[in-house]
Protein backbone atom coordinates (compact mmCIF):
# COMPACT_ATOMS: atom_id res chain seq x y z
CA UNK A 1 0.00 0.00 0.00
CA UNK A 2 1.50 3.71 -0.57
CA UNK A 3 0.53 5.78 2.14
CA UNK A 4 2.29 8.60 0.47
CA UNK A 5 -1.51 8.88 -1.25
CA UNK A 6 -3.59 9.49 1.59
CA UNK A 7 -0.40 11.91 3.67
CA UNK A 8 -0.31 15.68 3.48
CA UNK A 9 2.90 17.52 4.27
CA UNK A 10 2.01 20.75 3.31
CA UNK A 11 3.96 20.58 0.35
CA UNK A 12 0.33 20.74 -2.14
CA UNK A 13 -2.57 22.74 -1.57
CA UNK A 14 -5.64 20.21 -1.39
CA UNK A 15 -9.48 20.36 -2.29
CA UNK A 16 -11.15 18.57 -0.21
CA UNK A 17 -14.10 17.77 -2.77
CA UNK A 18 -11.80 16.27 -4.85
CA UNK A 19 -10.40 13.84 -2.08
CA UNK A 20 -11.95 10.59 -2.40
CA UNK A 21 -14.31 9.12 0.47
CA UNK A 22 -14.32 5.82 -1.35
CA UNK A 23 -11.82 3.32 -2.69
CA UNK A 24 -11.54 -0.06 -4.02
CA UNK A 25 -11.43 -3.03 -1.17
CA UNK A 26 -7.73 -3.58 0.27
CA UNK A 27 -9.63 -6.99 1.18
CA UNK A 28 -10.95 -9.88 -0.67
CA UNK A 29 -13.25 -10.67 1.74
CA UNK A 30 -14.20 -10.75 5.35
CA UNK A 31 -11.77 -13.15 6.41
CA UNK A 32 -8.59 -11.81 4.33
CA UNK A 33 -9.70 -8.09 5.88
CA UNK A 34 -9.21 -9.96 9.52
CA UNK A 35 -5.72 -11.57 8.71
CA UNK A 36 -4.67 -8.66 7.60
CA UNK A 37 -5.64 -6.47 10.25
CA UNK A 38 -4.11 -9.02 12.72
CA UNK A 39 -1.22 -8.73 11.45
CA UNK A 40 -0.56 -5.38 11.56
CA UNK A 41 -1.62 -5.13 15.42
CA UNK A 42 1.16 -7.74 15.85
CA UNK A 43 3.36 -5.58 14.47
CA UNK A 44 1.98 -2.61 16.15
CA UNK A 45 1.78 -4.31 19.39
CA UNK A 46 5.73 -5.01 18.95
CA UNK A 47 6.60 -1.48 17.82
CA UNK A 48 5.17 -0.25 20.51
CA UNK A 49 6.98 -2.70 23.08
CA UNK A 50 10.28 -1.02 21.81
CA UNK A 51 9.44 2.42 21.89
CA UNK A 52 8.06 1.56 25.77
CA UNK A 53 11.52 -0.10 26.51
CA UNK A 54 13.71 3.15 24.28
CA UNK A 55 11.87 5.22 26.33
CA UNK A 56 12.30 8.14 24.23
CA UNK A 57 9.97 9.19 21.82
CA UNK A 58 5.86 9.08 22.19
CA UNK A 59 3.33 9.04 19.61
CA UNK A 60 0.38 11.47 19.44
CA UNK A 61 -2.78 10.57 17.14
CA UNK A 62 -5.51 13.25 16.35
CA UNK A 63 -8.88 11.75 15.28
CA UNK A 64 -11.13 14.76 13.46
CA UNK A 65 -14.34 13.70 11.28
CA UNK A 66 -17.88 14.59 10.96
CA UNK A 67 -20.26 13.10 13.28
CA UNK A 68 -21.00 9.00 12.46
CA UNK A 69 -17.74 8.80 9.88
CA UNK A 70 -16.34 6.16 12.66
CA UNK A 71 -13.68 7.60 14.81
CA UNK A 72 -14.87 5.90 18.46
CA UNK A 73 -15.64 2.43 16.02
CA UNK A 74 -11.79 2.96 14.38
CA UNK A 75 -10.29 3.58 17.36
CA UNK A 76 -11.41 0.78 18.87
CA UNK A 77 -10.51 -1.47 15.99
CA UNK A 78 -7.24 -0.45 15.62
CA UNK A 79 -5.61 -0.32 18.97
CA UNK A 80 -7.52 -3.40 20.36
CA UNK A 81 -4.34 -5.49 19.58
CA UNK A 82 -1.90 -3.02 21.00
CA UNK A 83 -0.81 -3.60 24.80
CA UNK A 84 -3.38 -1.03 26.84
CA UNK A 85 -0.22 -0.11 29.13
CA UNK A 86 1.03 1.45 26.71
CA UNK A 87 -1.88 3.02 24.72
CA UNK A 88 -4.31 5.88 26.05
CA UNK A 89 -7.37 7.26 24.18
CA UNK A 90 -8.72 11.11 25.02
CA UNK A 91 -12.04 12.16 23.96
CA UNK A 92 -12.21 15.51 24.20
CA UNK A 93 -15.94 16.79 24.41
CA UNK A 94 -17.50 19.99 25.52
CA UNK A 95 -14.99 22.05 27.66
CA UNK A 96 -15.64 22.11 31.18
CA UNK A 97 -16.27 26.21 32.92
CA UNK A 98 -12.22 25.34 34.48
CA UNK A 99 -11.26 23.99 30.96
CA UNK A 100 -12.97 27.47 29.25
CA UNK A 101 -10.79 29.86 31.61
CA UNK A 102 -7.90 28.40 30.03
CA UNK A 103 -6.10 28.76 26.65
CA UNK A 104 -7.38 26.34 24.28
CA UNK A 105 -4.67 24.05 24.54
CA UNK A 106 -4.69 23.51 27.79
CA UNK A 107 -6.79 20.56 28.41
CA UNK A 108 -5.14 18.81 25.94
CA UNK A 109 -2.19 19.77 27.04
CA UNK A 110 -2.79 17.97 30.47
CA UNK A 111 -3.42 14.24 28.01
CA UNK A 112 -0.46 14.66 26.02
CA UNK A 113 1.37 10.90 26.13
CA UNK A 114 4.17 10.27 28.09
CA UNK A 115 7.29 8.87 26.22
CA UNK A 116 6.99 5.65 25.87
CA UNK A 117 3.59 5.74 24.83
CA UNK A 118 1.41 6.35 21.91
CA UNK A 119 -1.62 8.53 23.11
CA UNK A 120 -5.18 8.98 21.08
CA UNK A 121 -7.36 12.12 20.90
CA UNK A 122 -11.13 11.54 19.89
CA UNK A 123 -11.32 15.13 18.97
CA UNK A 124 -8.47 17.49 20.26
CA UNK A 125 -7.70 21.57 20.02
CA UNK A 126 -8.87 21.13 16.36
CA UNK A 127 -12.32 21.78 17.55
CA UNK A 128 -11.05 24.93 17.65
CA UNK A 129 -11.06 26.24 13.91
CA UNK A 130 -13.55 23.69 13.35
CA UNK A 131 -16.57 24.31 15.59
CA UNK A 132 -15.68 26.85 16.99
CA UNK A 133 -14.61 28.46 13.54
CA UNK A 134 -18.31 27.30 12.08
CA UNK A 135 -19.68 28.68 15.74
CA UNK A 136 -17.93 31.89 15.67
CA UNK A 137 -19.99 33.14 18.90
CA UNK A 138 -18.59 30.77 21.07
CA UNK A 139 -15.12 32.71 21.24
CA UNK A 140 -16.71 35.50 22.90
CA UNK A 141 -19.83 34.48 24.75
CA UNK A 142 -18.96 31.11 25.77
CA UNK A 143 -14.68 30.92 25.35
CA UNK A 144 -14.92 34.38 27.45
CA UNK A 145 -11.70 35.90 25.23
CA UNK A 146 -11.03 39.22 25.44
CA UNK A 147 -13.42 41.53 23.38
CA UNK A 148 -10.24 43.19 21.52
CA UNK A 149 -8.56 40.31 20.48
CA UNK A 150 -11.65 38.82 18.58
CA UNK A 151 -12.46 41.62 16.91
CA UNK A 152 -11.24 40.55 13.39
CA UNK A 153 -11.78 36.82 13.05
CA UNK A 154 -10.31 36.17 10.49
CA UNK A 155 -7.07 36.87 12.40
CA UNK A 156 -8.25 34.52 14.91
CA UNK A 157 -8.26 31.40 12.74
CA UNK A 158 -4.99 32.71 11.21
CA UNK A 159 -3.42 33.09 14.51
CA UNK A 160 -4.89 29.68 15.51
CA UNK A 161 -3.65 27.83 12.74
CA UNK A 162 -0.17 29.35 13.37
CA UNK A 163 -0.15 28.72 17.38
CA UNK A 164 -1.47 24.87 16.47
CA UNK A 165 1.65 24.55 13.81
CA UNK A 166 4.06 26.25 16.20
CA UNK A 167 3.20 23.73 19.23
CA UNK A 168 2.92 20.64 17.13
CA UNK A 169 6.51 21.47 16.14
CA UNK A 170 7.62 21.68 19.49
CA UNK A 171 5.94 18.61 20.18
CA UNK A 172 8.25 16.83 17.65
CA UNK A 173 11.68 18.73 18.70
CA UNK A 174 10.76 17.32 22.34
CA UNK A 175 10.66 13.43 20.97
CA UNK A 176 6.18 13.30 20.46
CA UNK A 177 5.43 12.20 16.13
CA UNK A 178 2.20 13.65 15.52
CA UNK A 179 -0.15 12.05 12.79
CA UNK A 180 -3.80 13.80 12.45
CA UNK A 181 -6.40 11.38 10.77
CA UNK A 182 -9.23 12.93 9.18
CA UNK A 183 -11.82 10.64 8.38
CA UNK A 184 -13.54 11.82 5.21
CA UNK A 185 -16.99 10.28 4.57
CA UNK A 186 -19.58 11.09 1.89
CA UNK A 187 -22.78 13.43 2.86
CA UNK A 188 -24.60 10.49 1.53
CA UNK A 189 -23.21 7.63 3.62
CA UNK A 190 -23.11 9.60 6.97
CA UNK A 191 -27.30 10.15 6.42
CA UNK A 192 -27.29 6.42 5.90
CA UNK A 193 -25.44 5.81 9.66
CA UNK A 194 -27.77 8.40 11.01
CA UNK A 195 -30.79 6.86 9.64
CA UNK A 196 -29.38 3.30 11.46
CA UNK A 197 -29.00 5.35 14.45
CA UNK A 198 -32.83 6.25 14.62
CA UNK A 199 -33.81 3.07 13.19
CA UNK A 200 -32.11 0.35 15.18
CA UNK A 201 -32.59 1.05 19.10
CA UNK A 202 -29.37 -0.38 20.29
CA UNK A 203 -27.97 2.45 18.48
CA UNK A 204 -30.63 5.21 19.63
CA UNK A 205 -28.15 5.88 22.78
CA UNK A 206 -25.40 7.69 19.86
CA UNK A 207 -28.09 10.34 18.35
CA UNK A 208 -28.91 13.37 19.68
CA UNK A 209 -31.18 15.88 17.67
CA UNK A 210 -28.25 18.26 17.14
CA UNK A 211 -26.53 16.07 14.75
CA UNK A 212 -28.78 16.66 12.15
CA UNK A 213 -28.56 20.72 13.08
CA UNK A 214 -24.91 20.15 12.00
CA UNK A 215 -25.44 18.39 8.91
CA UNK A 216 -27.24 21.49 7.94
CA UNK A 217 -23.68 22.85 8.11
CA UNK A 218 -22.22 20.40 6.39
CA UNK A 219 -20.22 22.91 3.54
CA UNK A 220 -19.13 25.28 6.07
CA UNK A 221 -17.78 22.44 8.06
CA UNK A 222 -16.20 20.75 4.90
CA UNK A 223 -14.81 24.50 4.11
CA UNK A 224 -13.13 24.44 7.77
CA UNK A 225 -11.55 20.97 7.28
CA UNK A 226 -9.77 21.87 4.08
CA UNK A 227 -8.43 25.49 5.44
CA UNK A 228 -7.16 23.19 8.76
CA UNK A 229 -5.41 20.35 6.45
CA UNK A 230 -4.15 23.18 4.01
CA UNK A 231 -2.65 25.08 7.18
CA UNK A 232 -1.54 23.06 9.44
CA UNK A 233 -0.23 20.05 7.35
CA UNK A 234 3.77 19.99 7.92
CA UNK A 235 6.54 17.71 7.12
CA UNK A 236 6.87 16.76 10.59
CA UNK A 237 2.90 16.33 11.70
CA UNK A 238 1.32 15.22 8.67
CA UNK A 239 -2.33 15.50 7.95
CA UNK A 240 -4.05 12.33 6.57
CA UNK A 241 -7.22 12.20 4.79
CA UNK A 242 -8.42 8.91 4.68
CA UNK A 243 -11.66 7.49 2.68
CA UNK A 244 -14.35 6.39 4.93
CA UNK A 245 -17.43 5.33 3.36
CA UNK A 246 -16.00 1.52 4.00
CA UNK A 247 -14.86 1.06 7.57
CA UNK A 248 -12.78 -2.15 7.22
CA UNK A 249 -10.70 -0.14 4.17
CA UNK A 250 -10.71 2.88 6.01
CA UNK A 251 -8.71 0.62 9.29
CA UNK A 252 -6.17 -1.36 7.34
CA UNK A 253 -4.93 2.44 5.87
CA UNK A 254 -4.79 3.72 9.62
CA UNK A 255 -3.51 0.60 10.99
CA UNK A 256 -0.69 0.27 8.11
CA UNK A 257 0.38 4.26 8.50
CA UNK A 258 0.72 3.95 12.03
CA UNK A 259 3.04 0.52 11.92
CA UNK A 260 5.38 2.65 8.84
CA UNK A 261 5.42 5.75 10.94
CA UNK A 262 6.54 3.55 14.11
CA UNK A 263 9.04 2.31 11.89
CA UNK A 264 10.66 4.63 10.98
CA UNK A 265 11.84 6.55 14.76
CA UNK A 266 15.26 5.83 14.99
CA UNK A 267 14.71 3.14 18.01
CA UNK A 268 16.15 -0.28 19.15
CA UNK A 269 15.66 -2.03 22.39
CA UNK A 270 18.57 -0.46 24.96
CA UNK A 271 21.73 -2.43 24.95
CA UNK A 272 24.03 -2.94 28.29
CA UNK A 273 27.48 -2.22 27.71
CA UNK A 274 30.09 -5.15 28.80
CA UNK A 275 30.52 -3.90 32.12
CA UNK A 276 26.87 -3.41 32.90
CA UNK A 277 26.62 -7.12 31.29
CA UNK A 278 29.27 -8.33 33.58
CA UNK A 279 27.37 -6.89 36.88
CA UNK A 280 24.32 -8.79 35.37
CA UNK A 281 26.25 -11.70 35.24
CA UNK A 282 27.61 -11.69 38.94
CA UNK A 283 23.55 -10.94 39.58
CA UNK A 284 22.99 -14.36 38.11
CA UNK A 285 25.33 -16.39 40.51
CA UNK A 286 23.41 -14.76 43.99
CA UNK A 287 20.21 -16.06 42.95
CA UNK A 288 21.37 -19.50 42.16
CA UNK B 1 8.45 55.87 38.49
CA UNK B 2 9.58 55.45 34.79
CA UNK B 3 9.24 51.23 34.53
CA UNK B 4 10.13 51.27 30.83
CA UNK B 5 13.78 51.88 32.23
CA UNK B 6 13.63 48.30 33.33
CA UNK B 7 11.49 47.11 30.38
CA UNK B 8 12.89 44.88 27.43
CA UNK B 9 10.64 44.23 24.33
CA UNK B 10 13.15 42.89 21.96
CA UNK B 11 14.12 46.56 20.14
CA UNK B 12 17.14 46.61 21.58
CA UNK B 13 20.17 43.97 22.24
CA UNK B 14 21.27 44.18 26.52
CA UNK B 15 24.87 43.58 27.64
CA UNK B 16 23.54 42.05 31.01
CA UNK B 17 26.69 42.95 32.86
CA UNK B 18 25.66 47.03 32.07
CA UNK B 19 22.30 46.47 34.12
CA UNK B 20 22.27 47.91 37.48
CA UNK B 21 22.13 45.70 40.64
CA UNK B 22 21.88 48.82 42.69
CA UNK B 23 20.33 52.22 42.27
CA UNK B 24 19.81 55.21 44.51
CA UNK B 25 16.93 54.66 47.43
CA UNK B 26 12.99 55.22 46.06
CA UNK B 27 12.10 55.45 49.68
CA UNK B 28 13.31 57.91 52.28
CA UNK B 29 13.21 55.68 55.13
CA UNK B 30 11.46 52.43 56.43
CA UNK B 31 8.14 54.10 57.24
CA UNK B 32 7.95 55.80 53.72
CA UNK B 33 9.20 52.14 52.25
CA UNK B 34 5.85 50.82 53.85
CA UNK B 35 3.51 53.42 52.82
CA UNK B 36 4.57 53.38 49.16
CA UNK B 37 3.55 49.27 49.54
CA UNK B 38 0.89 50.01 50.79
CA UNK B 39 -0.44 51.96 48.69
CA UNK B 40 0.75 49.77 45.62
CA UNK B 41 -0.90 46.46 47.19
CA UNK B 42 -4.16 48.73 47.59
CA UNK B 43 -3.90 49.28 43.73
CA UNK B 44 -3.34 46.06 42.67
CA UNK B 45 -6.15 44.18 45.05
CA UNK B 46 -8.30 46.83 43.72
CA UNK B 47 -7.20 46.05 39.58
CA UNK B 48 -7.28 42.13 40.38
CA UNK B 49 -10.89 42.44 41.87
CA UNK B 50 -12.26 44.11 38.48
CA UNK B 51 -10.33 41.24 36.97
CA UNK B 52 -11.60 39.13 38.24
CA UNK B 53 -15.05 40.18 37.81
CA UNK B 54 -14.33 41.14 33.92
CA UNK B 55 -13.29 37.61 33.52
CA UNK B 56 -11.44 37.77 30.07
CA UNK B 57 -8.21 38.32 30.73
CA UNK B 58 -5.38 36.18 33.52
CA UNK B 59 -1.90 37.83 34.31
CA UNK B 60 1.37 34.92 34.52
CA UNK B 61 4.04 36.53 36.16
CA UNK B 62 7.56 34.71 35.84
CA UNK B 63 10.31 35.24 38.42
CA UNK B 64 13.57 33.93 37.32
CA UNK B 65 17.10 34.42 39.46
CA UNK B 66 20.38 33.23 40.94
CA UNK B 67 20.18 31.79 43.99
CA UNK B 68 19.48 33.89 46.96
CA UNK B 69 18.63 36.48 45.02
CA UNK B 70 15.33 37.16 47.20
CA UNK B 71 12.69 35.57 44.70
CA UNK B 72 10.42 33.94 47.61
CA UNK B 73 10.47 37.10 50.01
CA UNK B 74 9.92 39.31 47.36
CA UNK B 75 6.69 37.49 45.97
CA UNK B 76 5.58 37.11 49.88
CA UNK B 77 6.07 40.96 49.86
CA UNK B 78 4.37 41.72 46.89
CA UNK B 79 1.71 39.66 47.08
CA UNK B 80 0.57 40.17 50.92
CA UNK B 81 -1.89 42.58 50.13
CA UNK B 82 -3.93 40.69 47.57
CA UNK B 83 -7.18 38.84 47.81
CA UNK B 84 -5.76 35.18 47.98
CA UNK B 85 -8.72 34.22 46.07
CA UNK B 86 -6.64 35.81 42.69
CA UNK B 87 -3.44 34.80 43.43
CA UNK B 88 -1.95 31.43 42.99
CA UNK B 89 2.14 31.03 43.41
CA UNK B 90 3.18 27.66 42.12
CA UNK B 91 7.14 26.79 42.87
CA UNK B 92 8.82 25.20 40.34
CA UNK B 93 12.15 22.72 41.68
CA UNK B 94 13.38 19.36 40.09
CA UNK B 95 10.96 18.00 38.06
CA UNK B 96 9.63 14.91 38.88
CA UNK B 97 9.78 11.09 36.76
CA UNK B 98 6.39 11.45 34.95
CA UNK B 99 7.02 15.37 34.48
CA UNK B 100 10.47 14.27 32.66
CA UNK B 101 8.43 11.65 30.50
CA UNK B 102 6.39 14.53 28.77
CA UNK B 103 7.81 17.94 26.87
CA UNK B 104 9.67 20.45 28.78
CA UNK B 105 6.45 22.86 28.76
CA UNK B 106 4.36 20.34 30.19
CA UNK B 107 4.26 20.80 34.02
CA UNK B 108 4.10 23.93 33.86
CA UNK B 109 1.26 24.56 31.21
CA UNK B 110 -1.17 22.51 34.24
CA UNK B 111 -0.35 25.43 36.45
CA UNK B 112 -1.61 28.52 33.84
CA UNK B 113 -3.69 31.27 35.82
CA UNK B 114 -7.23 30.95 34.87
CA UNK B 115 -9.06 34.03 33.53
CA UNK B 116 -9.65 36.58 35.87
CA UNK B 117 -6.40 35.45 38.21
CA UNK B 118 -3.05 36.17 38.38
CA UNK B 119 -0.43 33.30 38.52
CA UNK B 120 2.70 33.15 39.58
CA UNK B 121 5.87 31.14 39.02
CA UNK B 122 8.88 30.70 41.07
CA UNK B 123 11.13 29.54 38.40
CA UNK B 124 9.39 28.61 35.30
CA UNK B 125 9.85 26.60 32.34
CA UNK B 126 13.03 29.32 31.40
CA UNK B 127 15.12 27.03 33.52
CA UNK B 128 15.41 24.90 30.64
CA UNK B 129 17.33 27.30 28.56
CA UNK B 130 19.10 28.30 31.85
CA UNK B 131 20.50 25.19 34.28
CA UNK B 132 20.08 22.88 31.39
CA UNK B 133 21.99 24.64 29.22
CA UNK B 134 24.67 25.26 31.81
CA UNK B 135 24.73 21.53 32.67
CA UNK B 136 23.65 20.17 28.85
CA UNK B 137 24.19 16.43 29.78
CA UNK B 138 20.58 16.65 31.32
CA UNK B 139 19.10 16.96 27.93
CA UNK B 140 20.32 13.63 27.20
CA UNK B 141 20.66 11.72 30.58
CA UNK B 142 17.59 13.28 32.63
CA UNK B 143 15.61 14.64 30.13
CA UNK B 144 15.82 11.72 27.67
CA UNK B 145 15.38 13.47 24.49
CA UNK B 146 15.64 11.29 21.11
CA UNK B 147 19.34 11.50 20.84
CA UNK B 148 19.08 12.49 17.08
CA UNK B 149 17.41 15.55 18.32
CA UNK B 150 20.39 17.23 20.65
CA UNK B 151 23.34 16.42 18.21
CA UNK B 152 23.49 19.94 17.51
CA UNK B 153 23.19 21.54 21.12
CA UNK B 154 23.40 25.10 20.02
CA UNK B 155 20.35 24.33 17.74
CA UNK B 156 18.36 23.01 20.75
CA UNK B 157 18.74 26.15 22.75
CA UNK B 158 17.61 28.61 19.48
CA UNK B 159 14.52 25.85 19.61
CA UNK B 160 13.91 26.06 22.44
CA UNK B 161 14.11 30.18 22.32
CA UNK B 162 11.54 30.12 19.49
CA UNK B 163 8.86 27.77 21.25
CA UNK B 164 9.22 29.48 24.22
CA UNK B 165 8.50 32.95 22.81
CA UNK B 166 6.13 31.29 20.52
CA UNK B 167 4.28 29.55 23.33
CA UNK B 168 4.03 33.32 24.85
CA UNK B 169 2.64 34.47 22.10
CA UNK B 170 -0.30 31.92 21.76
CA UNK B 171 -0.96 32.58 25.48
CA UNK B 172 -1.44 36.74 25.04
CA UNK B 173 -3.56 35.73 22.09
CA UNK B 174 -5.78 33.76 24.56
CA UNK B 175 -5.55 36.67 27.10
CA UNK B 176 -3.03 35.60 29.67
CA UNK B 177 -0.99 38.53 30.01
CA UNK B 178 2.92 37.84 30.51
CA UNK B 179 5.36 39.48 32.52
CA UNK B 180 8.66 38.23 33.20
CA UNK B 181 11.04 39.29 36.35
CA UNK B 182 14.83 38.64 36.62
CA UNK B 183 15.92 39.79 39.90
CA UNK B 184 19.58 41.26 38.89
CA UNK B 185 21.79 40.07 42.23
CA UNK B 186 25.66 41.04 41.87
CA UNK B 187 27.91 38.33 42.66
CA UNK B 188 29.42 40.10 45.55
CA UNK B 189 25.60 40.57 47.42
CA UNK B 190 25.00 36.95 46.74
CA UNK B 191 28.21 36.19 48.59
CA UNK B 192 26.88 38.25 51.62
CA UNK B 193 23.31 36.74 51.49
CA UNK B 194 24.86 33.05 51.13
CA UNK B 195 27.38 33.66 54.55
CA UNK B 196 24.32 35.06 56.04
CA UNK B 197 22.72 31.87 55.35
CA UNK B 198 25.46 29.82 57.06
CA UNK B 199 26.48 32.20 60.09
CA UNK B 200 22.40 32.33 60.88
CA UNK B 201 21.28 28.87 62.20
CA UNK B 202 17.20 30.23 61.64
CA UNK B 203 18.60 30.41 57.83
CA UNK B 204 20.58 27.41 57.86
CA UNK B 205 17.45 25.71 55.67
CA UNK B 206 17.88 27.64 52.60
CA UNK B 207 21.65 26.71 52.34
CA UNK B 208 22.58 24.31 50.33
CA UNK B 209 26.03 23.01 49.44
CA UNK B 210 24.87 22.97 45.71
CA UNK B 211 24.10 26.38 46.14
CA UNK B 212 28.39 26.98 46.00
CA UNK B 213 29.11 24.88 43.55
CA UNK B 214 26.32 26.72 40.86
CA UNK B 215 28.00 30.18 42.26
CA UNK B 216 31.35 28.91 40.86
CA UNK B 217 29.46 28.78 37.65
CA UNK B 218 28.22 32.45 38.01
CA UNK B 219 29.94 33.38 34.32
CA UNK B 220 27.96 30.85 32.37
CA UNK B 221 24.28 31.62 34.07
CA UNK B 222 25.01 35.36 33.67
CA UNK B 223 26.03 34.74 30.06
CA UNK B 224 22.56 32.14 29.67
CA UNK B 225 20.58 34.85 31.48
CA UNK B 226 21.59 37.31 28.81
CA UNK B 227 20.87 34.56 26.06
CA UNK B 228 17.33 34.35 27.58
CA UNK B 229 15.96 37.77 28.12
CA UNK B 230 17.60 39.01 24.30
CA UNK B 231 15.76 36.06 22.43
CA UNK B 232 12.60 35.92 24.31
CA UNK B 233 11.79 39.27 25.17
CA UNK B 234 8.94 40.59 23.22
CA UNK B 235 6.45 43.36 22.99
CA UNK B 236 3.81 41.06 24.58
CA UNK B 237 5.96 39.19 27.03
CA UNK B 238 8.56 41.74 28.33
CA UNK B 239 11.78 41.00 30.55
CA UNK B 240 12.29 43.39 33.14
CA UNK B 241 15.66 43.43 35.25
CA UNK B 242 15.47 44.65 38.54
CA UNK B 243 18.20 45.59 40.53
CA UNK B 244 18.23 43.16 42.99
CA UNK B 245 20.94 44.49 45.87
CA UNK B 246 18.50 46.23 47.93
CA UNK B 247 15.03 44.32 48.32
CA UNK B 248 13.21 47.22 49.53
CA UNK B 249 13.69 48.82 45.75
CA UNK B 250 13.34 46.02 44.44
CA UNK B 251 10.34 45.50 45.73
CA UNK B 252 8.46 48.85 44.94
CA UNK B 253 10.02 48.92 41.30
CA UNK B 254 8.08 45.31 40.86
CA UNK B 255 4.88 46.29 42.34
CA UNK B 256 4.52 49.27 40.49
CA UNK B 257 5.28 47.54 37.44
CA UNK B 258 2.44 44.86 38.12
CA UNK B 259 0.03 48.17 38.81
CA UNK B 260 1.01 49.65 35.09
CA UNK B 261 0.58 46.73 33.68
CA UNK B 262 -2.92 45.54 35.56
CA UNK B 263 -4.09 49.41 34.51
CA UNK B 264 -3.06 48.72 31.15
CA UNK B 265 -5.62 45.89 30.22
CA UNK B 266 -8.59 47.00 28.54
CA UNK B 267 -11.21 45.74 31.58
CA UNK B 268 -14.23 46.66 33.54
CA UNK B 269 -16.91 45.86 35.96
CA UNK B 270 -19.59 44.14 33.70
CA UNK B 271 -22.64 46.52 33.73
CA UNK B 272 -26.21 45.25 33.31
CA UNK B 273 -28.31 46.29 30.49
CA UNK B 274 -31.68 47.63 31.14
CA UNK B 275 -33.62 44.49 31.06
CA UNK B 276 -31.47 43.04 33.79
CA UNK B 277 -31.04 46.02 35.77
CA UNK B 278 -35.25 45.96 35.76
CA UNK B 279 -34.87 42.61 36.56
CA UNK B 280 -33.09 42.59 39.65
CA UNK B 281 -35.39 45.09 40.77
CA UNK B 282 -37.81 42.89 40.93
CA UNK B 283 -35.87 40.29 42.85
CA UNK B 284 -35.40 42.77 45.72
CA UNK B 285 -39.08 43.11 45.95
CA UNK B 286 -39.53 39.21 46.79
CA UNK B 287 -36.21 39.84 49.49
CA UNK B 288 -38.34 42.56 51.24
Amino acid sequence: MNINKYQHTGQNTIVLAEEPTKIKDLYADKNDYEVQLQKLHQQMDELQSMMYAHNRYAMLIIFQAMDASGKDSTIKAVFAGVNPCGVRVHSFKRPSETELDHDFMWRTTACLPERGTIGIFNRSYYEEVLVVKVHPNILTDVQKLPIALTQNQEKVWQQRYEDIANFEQYLHRNGTKVLKFFLNVSKKEQANRLIERIEDPEKNWKFEEQDLKERALWPQYQAAYQDVINQTSTQNAPWYVIPADDKKNMRLIIAEIIVKQLQALDMAYPLPNPERQAALKQLISTLE
